[in-house]
């Protein structure tokens, strides 16, 4: 009575490996079925086609007739009447009988009869609406009659205490005014709403209109509100420090110096040359620190010409600052009380008092398999290769004397049938594909059962089992996982099973198995190592070390005994380096700098092992660090994330006015786009062949 | 007895001519040797060859002695010690006795005898420094003698009442604290500044080496500091509106439109393709007013690859903001209320009450000769070519039927002679060339003088002259400048004459003659044609009508005959543009925008002949304005300038922190630089040959 591991890959039964293929091609299907029904649901618009062809632009000029009528029509609406009221006026300020003009946007009309309409008038903030009684008896209401919904709209009317109200259904996002009613007077369409978009609650407008998107969606419209507020309080907080932090701009025109990322460049109509856009304004503000000033901060627009990954965007924002005679230390207590007012006076909940909690990178790798880990929901990991006994190794692993981590996922029903279920259903689904199809060996799958012999974990043999039930401390049903890597030092981001815990808490969540966890969970990540290996994937500084700078190459050694590591063994020198990790996303990072030329010089050259010709890039930097440069720390924040997280909003995507694409593209506008051969031209440029 | 007119050309004599052209040269010698004087005048710096060649850079890696030299000295500053106290914390919370760790800027060291030294250390803010007493029983004696001045260090001490002053100067911009000074217990190198850069309270740093600059020049770091401060209380005042301003980033890597100026690219690695840094966020704040955001700001970096003209940017920042059902009335009300908030809490000066002055296009130009005039210092000019006699005009101009202005400069000291060694003096220096070589005539110089036939003014007989002085009110001794320009409309800018109104006012102030204007003259330029004929140095919208817009091509005419006007006389049309002027200098200009996507393709197509490529270039904007955009306005104050004006000064460039020159360059960190191949490959490109 061998409880069956369901480990994918060697593991398995052939026909089982068999089973699993087809059925994880069905589970393909099926998931792009669904994908289809969603875009397809999306489409409601009956006139879809307008929006994925757009109205082609008019390539001949209009005839002269044309032209007088357009100049007509928009002549009513260039001289229109100021608002005597905002809707916050109407409600504190008018009174039955006052004469009022409003401004706003046109709601559906509801004709009671031919001599009397009503309709409601959202106000210019789209927050509000209020009713407009129309009767013939008035010349405006023939005029009403044509104006279609949702047109900007200057009315004016007579205040009235209210009547009833009309019933018709206006979106679900707006708040109706029920207290006051307009007694229509005179209406001035200000433009017209085209009656070929179809606006409705439910339309979901794709990216090439995202003003219809801005403009039918008040959480998107107010995300931006949120995200102005969170401006104005990272601001009040460091303008209010002593001393003060000082918003100070830094150029945008830079140039290419290899600090880690890829730079787009901008050339310009000197022959061969060109300015960078910054990947950080990083250099200047070190440079700031040494000219004296004590405190620099900035929301700083930032480029990298990536290979844009999950949710990243060409150009972001950071809030970007740095300190003079400071350590990490001084950085991590400034940013904490930013972020504790954010969240409190925001979000209307405090952060847990005290300073955040702190992990090492070496703790959250091993602990959790991740160096921004989220830590709410449990399943810690933990090293299990030296209680096992080496042939369930070898059918785990390929690798020979590979480091064994697992984790347990408490399952509460104590079901293991339902357990099974579970994480079969899991493993066979496209996202379980990647964990099986690890070269190292795919995971190995435990479902701890007090009815089966050795409670399901035979395959760990008698003395195994029991150290394994010491250590994991399993309930009836719990699942444990276990995963093989090479023994090598950890290497950034995350492992295997990092992944697999993050993945199989999530889906748990989503199964019911587990509750959501909830809250903000703020962790600050330390003592990175200073250098990693060169990663095939990213430029890095170019050194021929084959070691590359883990934050960038300014970042300064911890203590004195990473200092003189940096001499003996570089690799194991620990950096003043810091990541603000916030429920498993990582917020920002920042370092002390190398605050002395020569040791910036020495990084470079001896440790980096980066040619002269680049090093020479940084000229101006160990210029000014040589002229007495202080101590300085700093830290960058990704904005648009950080808002995200605050909003609980899935993408960036939902807290950027006008955010690119993955392909890096404003679908709405249409950048990037063509260049010409006469401003290639210009540039002293011709495309390769 | 004629009074020799001065005017320049035709009408001087021919050996006055030559006496002038070998004065000229004279002068321009002179004036190069000033200019020389002045350059080495600023290299006061004994080791300024430093400067100019940088220590190359090394090329051999050091040896294991020397690293482990440098690393030992860098350990030392990596563990220092916190500070226990700022400056401000000293004041207000130490007592005589207490031991207190400062951070801070050593001064320089004078030693009363081999046991005593005095030294004060200034603060991290750099503003106020205190003094340190050091004796030679403390170990730490020896240590501060080998630290050299300017250093940044930390300082263990006991705080003392106040025994004397040592009497040593210090740099005149930081307060000295007196009421305390410091025992020295310990002190902390954090690092060196080197012995081969002098910073004294007279050197002059060139703009490679900004951060000296800047540490050197506490007036250059409180500029920066105010301009923090302004971009905080501009955010208040739009902040705290009802509705609010909300403040939204637009993207920066946007695409090439033929807005008007030339704008940068930026290449992307899909081939062939490119953004194009924004010259304005102009088309996307149009469509957040189609988006339903009732109101935008922004401090916006902007780009222009413009030749650059006096004291301008190829980045600069544009204070931006945007309002939709709004006219320009309604943003020239707002603006109104920043700019008294600004002066008003900054300058300590508030702004008459009452909206700021208004003056049309057509009176600037022709009272003023200028569209951004300094209303000031009176000089307003006045139209005579209908009085003057026709030879007299033939004399000062080769052109048929001209029209000629004249405005009169009063000179206090009502002496002629004086007067005309005023403009003698200036008319024959470089500055005065450009209007002697006016190829539609020099300027007409009279001096008014009570003592002579027809009181100086015989070249214009009898009848004119009567005229002339009814017109112009001449006192004794008054200068009286005629000058002709073609009977051509205004066509922007300034003309020769408002040019010379200018040059000669500041002229006067210089020689004594006037007093300095003083206070904030604020303006509002209003009424500019819609279209002005093509400029062939601007790119402008590159339509074959042979107009362009004033503004853009999204300014709205200003009334209803104006949009009249576009079909019949669109070179007629006044538009709803406005600048606000400040003292002669343009702060920024904005206007209401055309709303209509059917009448903005009008003025694309029929008024401006833009070919249909280029009008596809905007069709995300006629898109985004026909989904029923609201009336909108808005405006871009220059920050850069705005905060160069309040802090009277002459450049940007003392109000940026990285500036770049005349040629576009940032000279300190080498920017542009040249492209590698590599590069270029990696955006498809090469250079021509």
């Amino acid at each position: 009575m061998l409880a069956a591991p369901l480990r994918r890959g060697s593991f398995g039964l052939q026909t089982i490996a068999l089973a699993r293929r087809s059925y994880i091609e069905i589970a393909n299907l099926l998931h792009e079925r669904q994908l289809r029904g969603k875009i397809s649901q999306s489409r409601t618009l009956p006139n879809r086609r307008n929006y994925h062809s757009r109205p082609p632009l008019r390539q001949q000029c209009r005839s002269i007739e044309e032209v007088s009528t357009v100049l007509g029509q928009y002549k009513s609406s260039v001289e229109f009447p100021s608002a005597t009221h905002s809707f916050t006026d109407l409600l504190q300020n008018a009174n039955s009988g006052d004469t009022v003009i409003i401004h706003g946007y046109l709601g559906h009309r509801a004709d009671l009869s031919k001599k009397l309409s009503f309709v409601r008038i959202t106000d210019t903030t789209m927050r509000q609406n209020i009713q407009i009684i129309s009767s013939a008896k008035e010349n405006a209401h023939q005029k009403l009659k044509s104006i279609s919904a949702n047109s900007p709209v200057a009315i004016r009317g007579t205040i009235q205490t209210k009547k009833g109200s009309t019933g018709e259904k206006e979106r679900s996002d707006i708040e109706k005014i029920d207290s006051l009613e307009i007694q229509l007077e005179d209406i001035w369409p200000l433009n017209e709403f085209p009656k070929d978009i179809i606006m409705t609650p439910e339309t979901v407008f794709p990216a090439e209109y995202r003003y219809l998107q801005l403009r039918s969606d008040r959480s998107l419209r107010e995300a931006l509100q949120f995200r102005s507020n969170a401006r104005r309080i990272c601001r009040e907080e460091l303008e209010n420090c002593s001393p003060p932090f000082a918003e100070i701009e830094t150029p945008l025109l830079f140039k290419s110096t290899p600090e880690g990322a890829r730079e787009f460049l901008v050339p310009t109509r000197r022959k061969g040359f060109a300015y960078a856009l910054p990947q950080s304004p990083q250099q200047y503000k070190q440079i700031l620190m040494a000219s004296g000033i004590p405190r620099y901060y900035q929301f700083a627009r930032c480029f990298r010409d990536e290979d844009l990954r999950a949710d990243r965007q060409p150009e972001f924002t950071q809030l970007d600052l740095e300190m003079s005679f400071a350590t990490g230390e001084d950085v991590m207590t400034i940013i904490e009380r930013v972020i504790r007012k954010l969240w409190s006076t925001l979000l209307d909940e405090t952060p847990a008092s005290g300073p955040f909690k702190r992990l090492s990178y070496q703790d959250a790798m091993s602990r959790f398999g991740s160096d921004k880990p989220d830590t709410r929901f449990g399943m810690e990991i933990t090293r299990l290769d030296y209680v096992l006994p080496i042939d369930l190794v070898q059918k785990i692993s390929p690798l020979t004397s590979p480091i064994v981590e697992a984790f347990k996922l408490p399952c509460e029903e104590n079901d293991p049938a339902k357990t099974l279920d579970f994480i079969t259903r899991f493993l066979d689904s496209p996202a379980g594909a990647a964990f099986n199809n690890n070269p190292d060996g795919g995971p190995g799958i435990f479902v701890y059962d007090a009815k089966k012999p050795l409670h399901g974990l035979m395959p760990f043999g008698f003395e195994a089992a029991e150290r394994v039930e010491e250590i994991l401390e399993p309930d009836h049903g719990d699942l444990i996982v276990l995963q093989a890597r090479k023994n090598v030092p950890f290497a950034g981001g995350s492992t295997p099973l990092g992944d697999l815990r993050k993945a199989l808490h999530w889906e748990a969540v989503k199964s019911d198995i587990k509750d959501a966890p909830t809250g903000f969970d703020f962790l600050w990540i330390v003592d990175f190592p200073l250098f990693s290996p060169t990663n095939e994937n990213e430029p890095g500084q170019g050194g021929a070390a084959g070691l590359s700078s883990t934050h960038h190459p300014f970042t300064a050694p911890k203590s004195a005994a990473d200092v003189d590591l940096l001499l003996t063994d570089p690799a194991a020198a620990v950096a003043d380096h810091y990541d603000l990790v916030v429920n498993g996303v990582e917020l920002g990072g920042g370092s002390r700098r190398i605050h002395d030329a020569r040791v910036q010089e020495i990084v470079f050259r001896e440790i980096l092992q980066m040619p002269a010709s680049r090093i020479a890039d940084f000229s101006h930097l160990l210029e000014a660090l040589r002229a007495g440069c202080p101590p300085h720390a700093g830290i960058a924040l990704g904005f648009d994330r950080l808002i995200a997280v605050m909003l609980g909003k899935e993408s960036v995507r939902d807290v950027i006015a006008f955010p690119k694409t993955g392909k890096g593209e404003d679908v709405m506008v249409g950048s990037p786009s063509e260049m010409s051969e006469e401003l290639l031209a210009t540039y002293h440029l011709r495309l390769r062949q």
